[in-house]
């Protein structure tokens, strides 16, 4: 079964202003939805990053990848390695580092092939992957300190979260809305005695749920370490902390939870260094950057050896990328905590709605063919256009929040 | 697609008096094929060890399988873990050790369901794990030092090797039939300068030709030290010299060429202290016992992350796992080093003759669905019927060693 061709659309939907170490998102996130078709009518779909180089780079593959056979993911690789040669970027973008550029554009598309394969197959793509060692995935609820708007923009329904207060009212919302079953905080916005007091009200209010911060590598060895301490017994584990695989190790020597990260380690070549250092407790994986759902589960094989936790990691994403993480993450044995997303903060989505729904928090394996959730043709001409209309052609959270403070520069660690 | 049953059977096939560092191989070799049927009608076929222990343990899992979908590779693990507590080995047997008895159980099954899954597909297995990163595989000339006959046996066609004559004279018998590219010596049989002599003969008389010497832990680490000295420049690699992840670092340190080893890490558990004292540089993988094919890649994946390179062991085998072997190292990019096979030493197999041909010293990937090998029935059930009148149930090359050698132990290291 052959590809015929294959449509890359980048998309923008609205994101609300939820703020992070390097300032806030702006008011549209970028995606890219793949559809690559085959000669028997099977379309299979992917979704990755949506900067313009990541575009660039998945025409690059697109363009090679007719005559393709859905099952030659060994071709495809090939095919990525002709074309990420053409695709270098210039600039900030989500293929910036080493090896990272194949990894994403391989990624997308071994999504596509697979969701391909369990089309024809009539078997959803937990099947090809070794089949489900869980029917539900855990998700966590993933709470940001956030404005009431984007900068002239109109308030949101979710409100401000600037301090403890808001923090627990949104996670009282979200864990209402949608069951999770642990709670993780994106940090780094206030000084750490600030979110330290925020993990404190969480833990007060939501009694017994696994808690978890994320300052996104904001803080200096010194201050993780005294964060560390002051939330013993507290947290399940303490996300990027602190820069670099020599920094986090350094912290983790001198604290008792375990650390996570999806800033240290990020590729292959990162792995024996933190290893060997003792860098990392956790890794919060994530198939867009780790070379797809096979390589991911691969990749949860290896923290089992090393006896290293696996999570994952997630960007604002659409229902074809949760679909992946949701069949991937059943086929992989060694998945120890609840997966991060940011699906509750979308209001926007260019699948059909119904395969997806959070129940106790877990989202259950489609049970459809392939990833088994259906392109919403109309969502995603209407997500396209809100694209172009944006202009927006990067992430860029220091810029907006430059609006509101000037001499913002989101460099880190700030504390 | 679900299994209705599983036919289990084990077979004896005729082995020549191959030498190694604890005796000298049977005048039978036990394996065991197990057949998968299911309810379309297709049936795949799987190969493993033939001891006494692995034949019950399979039973057991073989009793609990009617009903597991053939994709649903994540219920058999949970089925071999509930058959592995039931078939706990006494004795010597290729299940034991910590983790091995469930990866041998699965890695039987698994390759059959892949087999089934690719025969209902209408695809060769190799698709089945991503697709063919190489159409052939190169295969390496496994030379013995061999008597002529064994006890009160008739003289096989291939006649004695005991010095390097006679190895050279069989290298060029089997170089000449089947085209090996790369030259395996079985060691640890005379001592270690006679054993030099004869890589040195072979170098001389295979010029350019890559060279690896198997002593299987026969020799402590000043000799394994001295032999890597003496061998320098003319080996690729040195396969397990000596007993022990300490002892395997101890000689990395001191000689110049990569040492491999299927003795000291056979499991995922020695992986983090073999990686962290660098004891090895090779490691040859096995589908048998490393807990199937997609595990291999796993673990091809893991060696290419630690810079360690991967090669394939082999035990006496026939054709079910010969194809095996080529799928998955067809499928397997960083497949650095020809891989070993025990093949050219059989006379008797339970496979129709046909895919598996030597070109060149390498297999092209079976071009038929699933393993792409036709189970020869009447073979089998002569195998069999030779397994039941052989006696033999479990491997020991100590006691027929015993035969001419009455003080032989086989305890090692021995030089």
């Amino acid at each position: 079964m052959r590809v015929t061709n294959v449509v890359v659309t980048p998309v923008a939907f609205r994101d609300p202003p939820l703020l992070n170490a390097v300032g806030v998102h702006q008011p549209y996130a970028l995606r890219t939805v793949i559809e690559v078709n085959t000669e028997d009518g099977v379309t299979g779909l992917g979704e990755t990053y949506g900067d313009g180089p990541v575009v660039a780079g998945l025409r690059a593959v697109a363009a090679r990848m007719a005559g393709l056979d859905v099952f030659d993911l060994a071709g495809l690789r090939r095919l990525v390695r002709q074309a990420t040669t053409v695709a270098a970027g210039t600039g900030r973008s989500e293929l910036d580092g080493r090896s990272r550029a194949a990894e994403v554009l391989y990624s997308t598309f071994e999504v596509a092939l697979l969701d391909a394969q369990g089309k024809a197959l009539g078997r959803p793509v937990v099947d090809l992957l070794g089949g489900r060692v869980r029917d539900e995935v855990p998700y966590s609820a993933y709470l940001f300190y956030k404005w009431a708007s984007h900068p002239d923009g109109p308030e949101d329904d979710w409100g401000p979260a600037l301090d403890p207060d808001g923090i627990v009212a949104q996670a009282k919302r979200m864990v209402g809305e949608y069951g999770f079953t642990a709670i993780k905080v994106k940090a780094g916005v206030l000084p750490p005695e600030q979110e330290c007091a925020t993990i404190h009200a969480l833990a007060d209010a939501f009694p017994g749920v696994p808690l978890r911060i994320d300052p996104n590598t904001a803080w200096s060895v010194p201050t993780a370490v005294e964060v560390g301490r002051r939330l013993a017994g507290v947290l399940e584990y303490l996300e990027d902390p602190t820069p670099g695989i020599a920094g986090m190790a350094a912290v983790a020597a001198q604290v008792e939870m375990p650390l996570a990260t999806n800033m240290c380690v990020v590729a292959r070549e990162h792995l024996p260094p933190a290893i060997a250092q003792r860098a990392i407790g956790v890794l919060l994986s994530d198939h867009h950057f780790w070379g797809g759902l096979r390589h991911t589960q691969q990749l949860g094989e290896l923290c089992d050896i090393f006896d290293i936790g696996l999570s994952m990691h997630s960007n604002s994403h659409l229902g074809i990328s949760l679909a992946a993480m949701t069949h991937v993450a059943a086929a992989t044995e060694h998945l120890t905590y609840a997966c991060d997303t940011h699906y509750p903060w979308k209001t926007e989505d260019v699948v059909e709605p119904g395969p997806l729904r959070f129940e106790g928090g877990s989202v259950r394996v489609p049970s459809g063919a392939g990833l088994g959730v259906t392109l919403d043709r109309d969502a995603l001409a209407r997500l396209h256009e809100q694209w172009r209309r944006s202009g927006i052609r990067t992430r860029d959270d220091v810029t907006p929040m430059r609006t509101v403070q000037p001499e913002w520069t989101g460099a880190l660690p700030r504390f």
